[in-house]
């Protein structure tokens, strides 16, 4: 196949797209919502704040322009009390942070501008205050019914505040799928074993679900599977039946032993596509199950399986929790880098915001596609287009991250 | 107290940093450790590649100046296999990507150059194989004992791939801290209770958790006191006894029912400072308990607490896990900011890179500092430093992720 057959990246990425299923929704209980995708659009409980909300600790008064500078104690409005009533505008009533504001009055005094001389309180020398002040208006916010957060959104901070403030004991999510990560090869030994002649440690399968872990996928099966037809057959077979998502590294290239995709179609694994014009990851391969299983192959090589993973695989799978896209980043090559003019070239590189707040990348080009001990310094690949044979200094490029 | 008499923001990192402890570390197995902080160094286990690898699958054979053009089948030499030998310059030895190359080979020729005859394999015609080519030399990635990996770095894809390709199943990382994060306030209701007059429901305890959780703090408690000086005293007694950290919002300002500094003195937690010169969140709190637990009362709004945060808080603990602090970010201000000259200031923003690759920020002020609806569409806070009483445009500026 010539490369000018292969997939573009655009491509890739839209048949992806168009193929992958989605794995539903749940609901789960909130303090275990970090990192979830919403999957329901939450609106305001009641107003916010629900009630005229008191901002400081002090007194609350009824303004005039003849206000008085001392006030009689008339009373004490706490934070979670029922509403007090002043009732007289020579009166005041003392107040916390977060109290309701008391009827009849609006104007809040600060602890900070008041001396209290036993029932009575009064205005330091030269304290004007004004008439509202330090009153958090009840709805000033939002009022009831007001669309605060929509489906799509990744739940952190802000949005875990607003699902409790709202009532939202438990929040509908995106179901994350239940993710096979298969490694192929009779080379591969456990990271437990010894290593023999000829043989050298799995990794990809821990790389590719650390990535996916760090994005809340939780339900990740590790399997390695020999370079044998009959048991790539049955393993197969059993992993189609146990998972929604297939990830596979290694046994897609053109070799004898790449039995992986003659397999996955006796087991009616559809090809959508196999090979993109890149590089590393040029033999990946993607296709749907009889139960729409997404399954995605990734060549065997450390940078190239990982590079597809953080690059296909972790989006899609994104975007099939119900995620909204976020923009892509971009980066500005500190140095010039050689590239493939027929291929979209994927560079390990380690970025930073310069003093002028842009994000500099600066490439850090791995020998080899099975030379991954660099990586670990880098925060990701740029993606170079095809077309030119170097990418000069100060590109703006795309950037993906690990 | 004066705003000249509050700490800055500098010295009350630096005073935290002083202070916090250390959680010590813990072995855990490698397929748990995504996210975690590294507490060890790793070598190289072996060299890598440990042996010459083969990088395509194709025939092996030995280069010459006059290389023949048609080679006998000799043997096959698969990846995991122990290492074959090539007798004769006349033969080939089938070869699959991973394996070892053959004894007496010193070219790889790919499978995409060749034609296959019975038992001979013939290069395609005008094909020029050059001596070396596709064979990942052993130790060309590095050699062993090279270092690979420093205590401090956060377990991402790239640094578990090495991990196991090194051998090490189980991993020293930081010990994440039993912490409690305790809302004070009678006005505060559960998320799954009814809200009555003059009450709000508690929300600081589930964003700060959520922060956390995301940064892989997986010991979390939440807690809520009454204002109450004696259920005060006897809850942080209990807290102080179970937990390494406490993290409260709420009754830390100077109103009457601001029970916190004092329980907490009570209780032989020293206080290491009150109050920063910033907005919001000027009355955070820190200190130390009678058994280095490090103690941290934020201010009780949502935005202020949540700002506490993740500028104090969350960066305090990770360096406390043994992670390498991260440089700073920085960010173009898209518009010009009102701000107080005499203190510095957060305001949530929005976050994106242009085309130029710059990160860009558009302020989106809360109105008041008890206002988070629209804190789910920033992506953090800008810090605007005092001492002018407005930033303008194209400022650059730090900023904090939530």
């Amino acid at each position: 196949m010539s490369l000018t057959e292969l997939l573009s990246i655009a491509e890739a990425e839209a048949l992806i797209a168009q193929h992958m299923p989605s794995f539903g929704s749940e609901r789960i209980r909130l303090d275990r919502a970090a990192g979830r995708i919403l999957r329901q659009a939450v609106h305001a409980e009641h107003d916010h704040p629900p009630f005229d909300r008191v901002m400081m600790d002090g007194i609350a008064v009824r303004w005039s322009a003849s206000l008085p500078r001392e006030f009689t104690l008339a009373g004490s409005q706490m934070a979670g009390m029922s509403m007090q009533t002043l009732a007289d505008a020579t009166g005041c009533i003392e107040v916390t942070t977060g109290a309701m504001l008391p009827i009849g009055c609006d104007c809040v005094i600060p602890v900070e501008q008041l001396r209290r001389d036993s029932a009575h309180y009064q205005l330091i020398d030269g304290y004007q205050p004004s008439r509202g002040q330090f009153i958090h208006a009840r709805a000033s916010d939002c009022v009831a019914g007001t669309r605060l957060l929509e489906a799509g959104m990744r739940i952190g901070a802000p949005e875990a505040a607003l699902l409790a403030a709202n009532g939202l004991a438990s929040v509908e999510v995106g179901k994350t799928p239940s993710i096979a990560i298969v490694s192929t090869g009779d080379e591969l030994v456990d990271v437990g074993s010894s290593l023999g002649e000829g043989q050298i440690r799995r990794s990809n399968d821990i790389a590719i679900a650390t990535a996916l872990r760090l994005h809340g996928f939780d339900r990740i099966a590790l399997e390695h599977i020999a370079d044998d037809v009959a048991a790539t057959q049955d393993r197969l077979t059993r992993l189609l039946g146990e998972h929604d998502v297939l990830i596979l590294s290694g046994g897609v290239s053109m070799g004898q032993r790449d039995y992986v995709p003659a397999a996955l179609d006796a087991l009616g694994v559809r090809r959508v596509f196999h090979r993109i014009a890149q590089r590393p990851g040029k033999p990946m391969w993607f296709g749907i199950g009889p139960r729409q299983q997404a399954v995605f192959a990734l060549p065997g090589n450390p940078v190239s399986a990982l590079v597809c993973a953080i690059r296909y695989v972790k989006p899609a799978l994104l975007v099939s929790l119900g995620m909204k896209p976020a923009p892509t980043e971009v980066v500005r090559l500190e140095a010039e880098v050689d590239t493939n003019p027929m291929l979209t070239c994927f560079v390990p590189a380690y970025v930073q915001t310069d003093a002028q707040g842009r994000s500099v990348a600066r490439p850090v080009p791995a020998r080899t596609s099975g030379d991954f001990s660099a990586l670990p310094h880098t925060h990701g690949v740029v993606q170079l287009p095809p077309g030119n044979a170097r990418v000069p200094a100060g590109s703006v490029v795309e950037f993906h991250r690990w």
